[in-house]
């Protein structure tokens, strides 16, 4: 399968990947829907005529939400249509002045949050991390909380904190205990973290309270993931990369679920596969620009899957709407270097993190920019998430 | 202050309330923003030319979030406009044609959530509450958390599932562990409970991530108030009555604040108060029909204030948006009758609270009606919040 639209070899987004964004240009600074293509991005309002006029809508929206209620039948033919469009010998590749206004370089757009983010919920499935922290705040014999291996544990966070790539964080204030059964104090945070973590958007047509998507139905509520990197705290700053690779184009990455003893209840037992190989890295680059990779990790390591996310959200009476995201947790692997915080990587501030250029870190200091990158890869295909990324900016002052 | 519209002396809603709502008619099924008086609601969209043109968008709206976001001086200025053309004499008495489309009987409306929720805060401020809790789960020694009465504790909750008064909340699934120790159950939700709550909706522009708002200036932020009451869990149904109460309408109320002892940070001192008597009651009504009153509370009971909850709140680094919801927690008093919750009603299921027409409860069963009522009185004046109340459904069967 080849594009008339030049793909790079080491570009995230070929034919086979075709995730969903939302951009602007400067020339027109309207919020559009399109999907990344080598160094471009397809308009996909500006080439809906090619799509069923039931799609129309969603095409020229401002964000990803029509989009992702119309379902999975859906996703697959609007998915069909833009790859035969971008197929060399096209009726796109024959129209040279479409193709001006349709295909815009990657590099004059500003990307945005993809959707409206209704509720946000950021789950802990990734065994190693949860036993890494365990281990660090209980002690080893009681690292796994009784419940963890009975049910997929998650949190509420804050959908308004959710920012997209590229957006500074500034380091927040709050109350520390410096000494056990001292005064706490108030000041900066001085333990700033980041989280290694994958998202899914949900999709579908919006459900009820108490209704349930059982966990072979729940495939078809997953629109696409993309990487997550919240800084500590579920309210003061959640970053996404800006493209959302829909889970079809992930097909040649799946892996045999994370074993699990002992078997989960009926309603979370699934047998399809829903795992995947996705390389997942973090960069650090503090002020000095030399950026170190300190994590190199992979979303197969998630214990829960996204599916027994969904069936466990359900069941308990919670309503979906398209457009929620969930986020995986932090997804730490088993060996040191493929932890996914700064919490887990120095144990709890015992050790240094090396850094090139000289410096090391124990947690993030103020200008220290964060990258988190995916990437799917076998021999013939490189699916990419491209990347999320977010500088921390020092404290105001308080006065 | 005497409205033209008749106010029976029982209203919750004379013209010095002015609660805001948004509701529709089986003639028009358009959502309206409106005001209650008396046994009618007042259509604000119906009568906007009253108020400068700034205002007509606002008032014009389905939600009541423009209304929100236009800030603390457009508030004032539109309740003393509506106020006056309530009073008799104003231009709406004298034209009948305008009151006979403006003025819509209650009994003829259904309300709906009167703002499209951002998101959703529920803290934990009562100090009854949190102590009666801490005694059941942890002992009387450590019944309070030590951070408790340094900062304003909260949670994130699910604003997809707030849900207006009147709508039927469907006993959860989940997994239980019935012994210690022993493997978990799977099964309809056993132990379902309420928790009497009050809760404010933000207002004021928008908010950045970083961005500070004061312990002062978080006055200028609450929009009005409302009764809720979440079922158990932040996710399954969080019920809040359809009337937002403007703070205005409880400056006859006002109280001294809560007394904190240890002295908070400064950072959450405030001098003004910004506590209100407001008489809270749970009723509980089974399918008998029996209405019996388990609970009365009071809204000064609570520790923290509104302005501590939102100062806090943004100095972690967290964002506001106009139509966001924060929650009280459950409000409990210091008398076991005051108690917010069947968790302390009937002390973790230890003792039955008794129903009028020979039930009793530990907690609550299918096809129980909770109700929750907020009012203020004084020899004058009474200023009501109207209900927030749900029934309980079976569980779904599950297959």
């Amino acid at each position: 399968m080849k594009s008339f639209v030049p793909v790079p070899d080491s570009s995230d987004f070929p034919i086979q990947n075709l995730p969903y964004g939302v951009f602007s240009t400067e020339a027109n600074s309207q919020h559009r829907v399109g999907v990344a293509i080598g160094e471009h991005v397809l308009d996909l309002g500006a080439v809906k005529n090619f799509y069923p006029e039931k799609y129309h809508e969603a095409l020229s929206a401002n964000v990803l939400n029509p989009l992702m209620s119309l379902g999975y039948e859906s996703w697959a033919e609007v998915r069909r249509i833009t790859q035969n469009l971008l197929l060399e010998g096209s009726e796109l590749h024959a129209n040279q002045a479409l193709q001006q206004t349709a295909l815009v370089p990657l590099s004059s757009v500003t990307m945005h949050l993809p959707a409206n983010i209704g509720d946000y919920t950021d789950f802990y499935s990734s065994i190693h991390h949860a036993t890494n922290v365990g281990i660090m705040f209980r002690g080893k014999e009681n690292a796994l909380m009784p419940n963890w291996k009975h049910l997929p544990v998650g949190y509420h966070g804050r959908a308004s904190s959710v920012v997209v790539s590229g957006t500074p964080i500034r380091r927040p204030l709050g109350q520390t205990l410096p000494v056990d059964g001292a005064d706490p104090a108030f000041g900066p945070c001085r333990l700033f973290d980041f989280e290694l973590e994958m998202a899914f958007f949900v999709g579908g047509p919006p459900t009820e309270l108490g209704d349930r998507v059982t966990v072979d139905e729940a495939a078809k509520r997953v629109f696409g993931t993309c990487p997550l990197g919240p800084f500590t705290a579920k309210n003061l700053g959640t970053t996404i990369s800006p493209w959302v690779v829909p889970v079809a184009a992930l097909e040649p990455f799946k892996v045999d679920n994370f074993p699990q003893d002992p078997k989960p209840f009926p309603y979370l037992t699934h047998e399809q596969q829903f795992n995947f190989d996705i390389k997942l890295e973090v960069d650090i680059k503090p002020a000095n620009g030399v950026a170190t990779t300190v994590c190199r990790s992979n979303y197969r390591n998630l214990y829960w899957t996204a599916l027994q996310q969904i069936a466990h959200h359900t069941v308990t009476g919670c309503n979906l709407k398209p457009g929620d995201l969930m986020a995986s947790g932090t997804i730490s692997g088993d060996a040191a270097d493929s932890f996914g915080s700064m919490l887990e990587l120095s144990w709890k501030g015992t050790k240094q993190v090396q850094l090139l250029g000289g410096e090391s870190r124990k947690f993030l200091q103020d200008n220290d920019e964060v990258t988190i990158r995916g990437f799917c890869r076998n021999d013939e295909l490189r699916i990419g998430f491209g990347s999320a990324s977010g500088v921390v900016l020092p404290a105001k002052p308080f006065e």
